[in-house]
C-alpha cells in the first residue's frame, strides 16, 4: 500500500486518512461556517469539536436545519458496536449528540449493534457481546442524555420492533448492492450481510413510532456513512425522508497517526481506566518531540504529527490562545515532551474520574434509558 | 425442458416430479414399512396418508423414534408460507401432524412466515402478508391441535426470539451457500438471503425455550428439505440435535398433472371455498376419461392421470377396496367421469363444511395457541 493510500469501511480503518480525499470518495458535504454558526446560535454556544473541525461533513443538514426550521418533527440517531469496553474515540461523538439535543431539544434514539458484533467477529459469543452492549451502555448514559427525550436499545432486546422495519429495507437491497457498498463477499455470512438493514431501521423506527413525519440526523464517525447511503436510498421507496448526517473526523490514538482503536489497547484509553493506566499510556505516547531535552530546546518539536498535541486540539483544550501557546511553545522548544505529557495525563485523568463518577451513577438509571420488545 | 425434467425448490415445483429421483438428488431416504409400522403402532392406527404412500421419505426418523423410546423429549415442528388463503393441499401435512402429535403427545412448534412472502413476493405489502397469516390461522387451529402443546407463531410477531436464534445460524451460513441451496443470486434482496435463518430457528427453539436435549421431527412437504439442509448441518455447531424430517409429495391441483397452487385458483380448492365452488371446481377438473360417455363406456378410462382418482386415492377414500372398485370401474367404462366427480363433490362439500365450521370456533381460541414476544 503506497503511504498516500487509506482505506475506511464500518469495520476497518487503515492508513492515513485524507478528509478531503473522502469527502469526494463518500460523496459527503464539507461542513460550511454558515451551518456551523446556524448550530452554535440555536445551542448558545460552539461547540469546540466544530471549531476544531473534529466534525467536518455533513448530508443534508441543511434541509434537516429547515425542517427544524419549519416545525418539522426533527430527531437525533446515533449507535455504537459492542465489541468491547468503550474508549474516548467512542465518547466524544456521543457528547456532540448531547449537545446536539440540547440545541434542537430533540429525542435521540441510541442503537447498540450486539447482532452485527457477534456476526463480525468469529471469536465472539453472543453472550460476549451482550454483556459488552449492557457494559456499555453505563458510558452512554454517563454522557447525561435527557432520560425523557432519549430512547436506547439493544438490538438483539429489540429485534421484534427492528426486524419489521429491517425487512422493508432489505427488500430493496440486493446481494450486489450490500457487496459493493460494505466489502462483503460470496464468503460472508448471511447473518452480516442482512445486517446492514438492521442498522438503517432506526433511520425510520421514529416515524414508525410516533406516526409523524419526521426529519432524522446522524451525528457519527465518517466510517459509518456507507449505511446511510442505503438508507437514504430506501427511504423514498417507503415513504420516509432520507435522514440527514453530520459525521467527524476518527479520534487519533496515542501511537502513531492511526485511530484511537481497541485493538491496541496501550494507546486507547479506555473508561474503566486507572489513573495510573492514563499516566502510563499517556508516558508512552507517540510525540513530535526530539530524543533528547537537550536537542528539544534547541530544535523544537513537531506538533503536527503529535499525538499529544492532538488530544489537546481536539478534545482537551478548547482555549485557543492556551492552544496556541503550546504549540509555539513546542516548536521552539521551550515546552518539552515530559512536562506536556504530564500536563495533558492531569486533564484526562480529572475528565476520567468525572466520567467513572457518572458511570457508577449511571447503574441506577438504565429504566429510565433503555427500551427493549 | 425435456417431459421428465422437474425443478423442486421452496418457491417452484415445476415439471411432472419423479418422487424416486427427488430422494436421490436431495440425499434423503425412503420411508420403510418398518418405520411406518412403528408409527402406526404407537398412533393405535395406520395412518391413510401413511398406507397410501402421501408421505414417502425421511431424514433420521429412526434416530427420532429412538430418541422417543429413550424418553429424550421429542417435538414436531412444522409451518405455512402465507402468500395467501388455505388450499386443501395445505390442510394434509398438518392433518398428518396432528396425528403424529396424538402419537407421540408431542409439542409442536408451527411458524408463520410472513416475513418470507413478503421478501420474496415483489407485489406483496408487509401488511397483505400478515393479514394472510392471521387469516391462515384459522385453519390451522381448526385441524384440532392439542392446544396446550402446541405453539404457533407469526415471524414478524415472534422476531425478538426467533432473530437471536437466526443470527447465530446466520454465522454458520456463507452466501455461497445460500446461493447453492436456494438458488439465489446477487439480485436477490438480503432480507430473503437472510431468512433461511428465520426458517432453520425454530429447529432450536424447543430447545431454548425448554431448556433440555430435545429432538426435533419436521413433518412437511419435500420442498422444504433445502431448509433442513442448512439446519441440520449448523445444528452441531449450536451444539444441538440435527432435526428429523418426514416429507410428503405434493397434493396434486384438479388440472393435469401439476402441484395443488393459489395461483391456479380454479384447480385448488380453498378453505373459503361455498359449495357451488367446489362442484364447479370438481365438474370442471383434468380426467383419464373419454371425450364422449359411449367411448368411456367401450374403451374405459385412465384413472393413472386421473386429478379426480388422485383425490380419491390421497385424500378422501382410504377403504382399499372402495378405492380399487373405483379404480377398476373406471377401467372397465362401469363408472363414468360425471358420477365419479359429482360423488367426490360431495365428500369434498361435507369435509369443508366440516372444516369451515371448526374454522368459525377458531376465533375464539386464537389466544390458546398464538405465541408472541
Amino acid at each position: 500500500m503506497a503511504e498516500q493510500e487509506f482505506v475506511v469501511t464500518p469495520w476497518e480503518v487503515r492508513g492515513e486518512v485524507d478528509y478531503g480525499k473522502l469527502i469526494r470518495q463518500f460523496g459527503v458535504s464539507p461542513l460550511t461556517q454558515e451551518l456551523i454558526d446556524k448550530i452554535a446560535a440555536k445551542a448558545g454556544y460552539l461547540h469546540p469539536f466544530l471549531k476544531r473541525g473534529l466534525f467536518f461533513a455533513h448530508r443534508e443538514l441543511d434541509l434537516w436545519l429547515k425542517s427544524y426550521e419549519s416545525g418539522v418533527n426533527v430527531v437525533l440517531y446515533t449507535g455504537r458496536g459492542p465489541s468491547g469496553k468503550t474508549h474516548i474515540g467512542h465518547l466524544t461523538p456521543w457528547m456532540f449528540t448531547k449537545y446536539l439535543q440540547d440545541a434542537f431539544n430533540a429525542t435521540l434514539y441510541f442503537q447498540l449493534t450486539d447482532d452485527e458484533k457477534f456476526l463480525i467477529h468469529p471469536e465472539h459469543s453472543l453472550s460476549e457481546v451482550e454483556s459488552f452492549a449492557y457494559d456499555n451502555l453505563l458510558d452512554i448514559i454517563a454522557i447525561g442524555f435527557k432520560p425523557e427525550k432519549t430512547k436506547i436499545f439493544v438490538n438483539t432486546g429489540y429485534a421484534k420492533t427492528l426486524y419489521k422495519i429491517a425487512i422493508q429495507v432489505a427488500k430493496h437491497v440486493t446481494v450486489s448492492t450490500a457487496k459493493a457498498t460494505f466489502g462483503f463477499t460470496d464468503s460472508s455470512n448471511i447473518g452480516i450481510l442482512f445486517f446492514p438493514a438492521m442498522q438503517a431501521a432506526p433511520c425510520f423506527l421514529p416515524q414508525e413510532l410516533e406516526g409523524k413525519d419526521t426529519h432524522v440526523l446522524i451525528p457519527c464517525a465518517i466510517d459509518q456513512d456507507p449505511y446511510w447511503r442505503i438508507a437514504r436510498d430506501v427511504a423514498p421507496k417507503l415513504g420516509y425522508r432520507k435522514p440527514a448526517g453530520i459525521f467527524s473526523r476518527f479520534i487519533p490514538g496515542l501511537g502513531r497517526g492511526a485511530k484511537m482503536s481497541s485493538s491496541i489497547p496501550e494507546t486507547s484509553i479506555f473508561t474503566d481506566d486507572k489513573p495510573e493506566d492514563i499516566d502510563r499510556k499517556i508516558w508512552n505516547a507517540f510525540t513530535g518531540g526530539q530524543p533528547t531535552i537537550k536537542e528539544q530546546r534547541e530544535k523544537g518539536g513537531n506538533p503536527d504529527i503529535c499525538s499529544v498535541y492532538q488530544y489537546y486540539y481536539y478534545l482537551f483544550e478548547f482555549d485557543d490562545a492556551k492552544v496556541k501557546e503550546i504549540y509555539e511553545n513546542c516548536r521552539s522548544g521551550t515546552l518539552i515532551c515530559g512536562d506536556c505529557k504530564r500536563k495533558l495525563a492531569e486533564i484526562v485523568k480529572k475528565f476520567m474520574a468525572e466520567h467513572q463518577r457518572k458511570r457508577e451513577k449511571a447503574k441506577d438509571l438504565i429504566d429510565k434509558y433503555l427500551i427493549r420488545d
